[in-house]
């Protein structure tokens, strides 16, 4: 019937099993982790705290946990990784840890990133100095939150998709990063994909899909 | 100076320039045409009403209307278009006009596309007779109003790079299009990457971004 | 005068007295329940704490803590259950506490119940391999948070009412069950009802009055 | 394949096939109509223009405009109507269109139907006055706009089923029907099922669903 | 000057002074209540915490504390109380800390209260059974969360002015008083005056000016 | 039964019938009014167009249109009218129409009214010119839209009960009236009631309610 | 008493008179200017039709229309222009009307203006072309829609006072200009002050106070 | 290349280099500190908690603490003082803390500034008793919570440019500072610009931006 339908994502496409700790306890993620195990993926799990990693390390010692990102990477089998990059572009220091989730998810489904961090428009001076980099990646994952003009200003700069991602960095009318999801919904830049507020995940996921098309042939 | 910033896109990139025709007069359409037609672009208008084309026509006798599409097209030199296509897959019929703005938009920067429409979740079988078809292209613009739910469908059963695009259809809490936007950004499946309510011109910019790269070597 | 409105509608219908405990001291739902108990119904205490049950407990010992549905059950009179089914049907994982919320609710006035958890759209295979005993229930129950598409999809596959239930489960644009709740509300499948964002007694009170008309005759 | 899902629910269910005229020219809707003529179903159109009707009875004589409902009916076979009745609530005359449209679903579909119009709170006797009609329904509709408070009165009046429809009907902050919506899905009355702002479609197809469960056995 | 303007309403008007502890130390409570303290008025303080009420009964041994209202009152001279009277009706348990706000504060500037409690339209013949109590008051307090229907049901019974205090009971589509507010904004009841979420202070006050002038002359 | 609750408000209280003329046809309110006319009270009808008027005349040649208020009166029995005033005080040009509505309802209830027009914060010294008129008032009801500041300074400079009207008045974010709404809600001048936003109807209605309380002995 | 508070603002600034027509008749604008043609100010009436201006000309021959701006001048007394000037920088040929309200105005009110239009970030080089002018401005003024990202790169760039006007220009989610406001309001640059929606009037008056400051001593 | 863009701001300006403490670690401001310390600029921390000045006075003991501010100065150098003013006009008690941000940011970066605090429009005689100090200054910013009234009540009695600052104080409808952000944009006296809600340090550095246009010649 629809074994046709599925077809086993993770070990056809060789992508990590991924679990999202967030409302998640210690001890429902050390269980999930080990059910996976039995399986030989790769498993990463984002969102996940310093408590739960400790657990997790118990149970799987060479796990690795990505502290910036806050995702943990239990690597059973190498990847090949080839020369194309996602470039990750951020505005402010507060919004790296969302950078680093979509960074890391994307190093661990195989794929080389490039991290060009604190070029925010205040200053753009610093955007500018880094533009080559940017430009020479097969895509780009720009995360900003505040007003979110970074997305606008890098999607007028680049021929390459562009993955914009909102942080909830700010306060006051920011309104949890509402501010810069309209922003980058309403880019005047063409070719700009959005994801939801503080996605790290999402977009490093939707990049690597993206990049590997790159190489594909 | 600048010039290093300023690198003449669309004469580089073999993009067409593109008019967003929505708030302006035939006559200011007209002008910004005649104006585009000095350099030796293919031109694209968007948003086009009937009585713009029959002014633009006038001046350019072999503009093409894609009526569906509300596109003015002035084709001027040939693209090379390659066997790698984009998948547009849409919900309802009302939806159709965003589609084909998707579709025309990507077939006018010189993409192969395929259209599966009307293969809504109200009755999903429609989708899964096509799914074949959706699973073999590079990248899949899915576009949906009222709730939006065919882009989770489709980003679940795929492992493309999904472009989703919230449609104005519907009424009451649809609230013109908020709610299948707001869908497709929590979308469930994993690389999803979305543009405004009824950008059909934005996604199909942003697919021929990421098809180009599939081929690109 | 009035009495011919107030109509003792618990003992007339042999439903359970019901106690909503958020925003109450433990010490307060013990009294409401003490007062209860002076007449001879059945009596659940929604949205109950671990602590609230063990208060309750010294009062009355053979009262049931439900700790995923957070409910209390104390049974004074036995219920006949009929074979029709109510069929609770989940999403993801987080899913689980409101719709054991609409079973147990379900349940506790006395109707048989199915439940079909952790089924969402990212992997739609999963739900058609339960089609069979979703389709046979009277009423199905949809619980499901992020974007809510389940509800759209089972409601597009069944000829039976259903009851959609959002959660609060997700993060960002997500807005606390807003995004499912509007997803329900435009189904474009026709035939759901919607209920408050993680209201599972409602889900179950409402499945339950509709399920007892499937065999009041 | 997938034939075991699409089971051509209006064949098997009875139901007529729906077309919803909103957005659509009359032209488009009598192809639509003229393509359902094939096969031996009955149609109903919604949200039908008087133009709209004028042109559908051109093509087919016999059929009837339900002018307050804005539904066009065309009944090719007998529908069996049983004495279980669903009662349609409503607030104020300026809802009256959006209960016509649930009411003469309803029928279409093959139910019979009690009104019990402009019962609204700010005269509450009017609505006690009706009360045994509506407590000796198996499903009851409330439509209101404005405030919308008609539905939890109701609710805490009667046991069986009820659908809210809130209606666009207000001005300022009912905000085209969002403030009744609120008030129907907060209802401190248990057991109220809500539908999206004026689809009293929905609302009939919803209650019809449950009715026939009334005397399925 | 303006002194025209600054009437020293509270000497005047033999209002007692107000301090509003929200956000306020208990020491700066205290230092605000000692500088009041120099002239010879009343004093109130609303949202004040059982630790506030302690530090300020160190200075004023006989303050007293309304824990329900939370309010601390420190009675300097004595104020003639005449029969007419305010109701204030409240729906459901959690509403009364708001609406004995509203008494206390009623009852502190020098005004005779009936609480008609716990009276939410869900059981109807509660409100019905204490009918004569409320339309025999000079103006009428309704305080109510959740969907604050109980507003409008009142306002369509009496003909007296009735003040309506959303409250923020509830949870979800509540939206912390929200969707009581639009209810009671929207009353289909004429005659209806609302303030703030959980403003029982600014509902007793009103409706203080209000009585009083009923016994003016 | 119920016969008690329904007291014929109208005869007893001697306020006129109001009909609500937005969304209705000419026709329709010539039907309603004509259907009023057969027993003997006052008559008034709100939001009514110039058209609807002339055909109401046809029928009742001395029914009166105010034309600023947009409401038509029919006088069929004198009201005695008292000293006490209510002043309605609104702030710009286009907000008269609202005040008018407030004001002439409040006359046809048989209050007597003061207008003081356009005194709007930005030029607060005209509000001064007139204050000992506003402060001898009865009631005073404030009409104002945008920004909606007039309330809280009003309600800051008299002792008497406020009704608080916003207008729809106003560009960008004032919202269709809601910025003045939300100023008036949370004035920081205590006794504010607040209706809907250009509900001039209901603040009379209101007004008119307190008023007669102040000469009621 | 206040006429120390009145202090005739136009005629002692030398400002002129404003009269804001939307919403008004060409007849009461006419009557408005014939008021102020006696005293001896300037006289501006912004969103003025075609319409308007043909009126007031009747009467005031010499009256000049600025189309783009929409505004209509009557000029009674030179004044005094000085070198210091302000900057108004707009994105894109959209946001036009609006930066001309804002330009017109301040040149209005006697302030030397330079215009550099449609200068938006999708292509920022054009923006580095006039930067020089930009930085020798006393104040600059952004008028950018969709996602208002210009006002945060400009803020970026220089020294002085920039006051952002946010324009209804976009479709989808700009939300009317509310997603451009959202980015000047948390535009990570500093030193930027936000008017309302479209509120080029606002703008140019402050910038006017502004500037004047410059060149005050 | 762009070495013309970034011109070392702070050197050039001698504005001091500034660092928003919310949502870092007292560590990481200390480390960013250490930084800023190796060149020769004034240095201020905003949304500064007592524990992080402590660290930061451990490494720099004349840091100074602004307590009600929050914030910390580091002063290098000394700047010039001028005569000209900034006032700071704030609504309530609760209102300092973002009253003294402003202040305290303005002084830091060279700005005489004088307070005018407690002077809401609930009692507008405290206004009008601080006016002369108030009209005197070069630019005024007004800071209020609440309904934000005063914006417009002092934008109405000055001629200088006025910047409002939204506060987040209140409950319910002020939605945390929304309802003065909106009063502030909608206000109907001109000449007002708006910063974020709670913006304090932005309002200081716009209001020195102009200040310093004032005595620049
Ligand atoms: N940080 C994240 N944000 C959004 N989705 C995520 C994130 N991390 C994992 N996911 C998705 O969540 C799924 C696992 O969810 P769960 O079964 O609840 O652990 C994965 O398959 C991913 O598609
Ligand atoms: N008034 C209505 N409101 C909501 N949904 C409707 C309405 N009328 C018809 N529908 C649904 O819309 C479907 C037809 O949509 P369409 O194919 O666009 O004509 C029907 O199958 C119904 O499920
Ligand atoms: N519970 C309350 N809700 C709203 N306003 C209040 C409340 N209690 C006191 N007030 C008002 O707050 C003022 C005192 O505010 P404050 O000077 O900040 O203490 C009083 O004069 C009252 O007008
Ligand atoms: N385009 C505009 N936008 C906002 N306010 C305006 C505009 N034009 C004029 N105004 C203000 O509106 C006032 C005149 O309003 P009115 O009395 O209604 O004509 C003027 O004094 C200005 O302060
Ligand atoms: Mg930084
Ligand atoms: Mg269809
Ligand atoms: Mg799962
Ligand atoms: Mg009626
Ligand atoms: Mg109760
Ligand atoms: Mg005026
Ligand atoms: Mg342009
Ligand atoms: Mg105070």
């Amino acid at each position: 019937g629809f074994a046709k339908i599925d077809q086993h994502r993770n070990l056809r496409t060789g992508y990590p099993e991924a679990i999202f700790c967030q409302g998640k306890t210690p001890e429902q993620v050390v269980a999930i982790v080990e059910k996976m195990m039995r399986s030989n993926t790769n498993i990463m799990a984002t969102r996940a705290s310093q408590e739960t990693y400790e657990l997790v390390k118990q149970m799987v010692p060479d796990a690795v946990y990505h502290e910036a990102a806050r995702i943990i990477v239990i690597k059973r089998k190498e990847l090949v990784v080839r020369d194309h990059y996602i470039a990750v572009v951020s505005a402010g220091t507060a919004d790296i840890p969302v950078a680093e989730e979509a960074a890391v998810t994307a190093e661990t489904i195989g794929n080389r990133v490039e991290r060009i961090y604190d070029v925010g428009v205040a200053g753009i001076h610093r955007l500018f100095a880094r533009l080559d980099l940017i430009r020479a990646a097969n895509v780009i994952i720009v995360v900003a939150g505040m007003e979110g003009a970074l997305a606008s200003v890098v999607g007028g700069l680049v021929d390459k998709p562009v993955i914009a991602v909102p942080t909830s960095v700010g306060y006051g009318t920011s309104f949890g990063g509402i501010s810069a999801l309209l922003t980058m919904l309403n880019s005047c830049a063409s070719g700009v994909g959005v994801v939801n507020i503080d996605n790290g995940f999402g977009a490093g996921y939707l990049a690597s899909n993206i990049n590997k098309l790159g190489y594909a042939e």
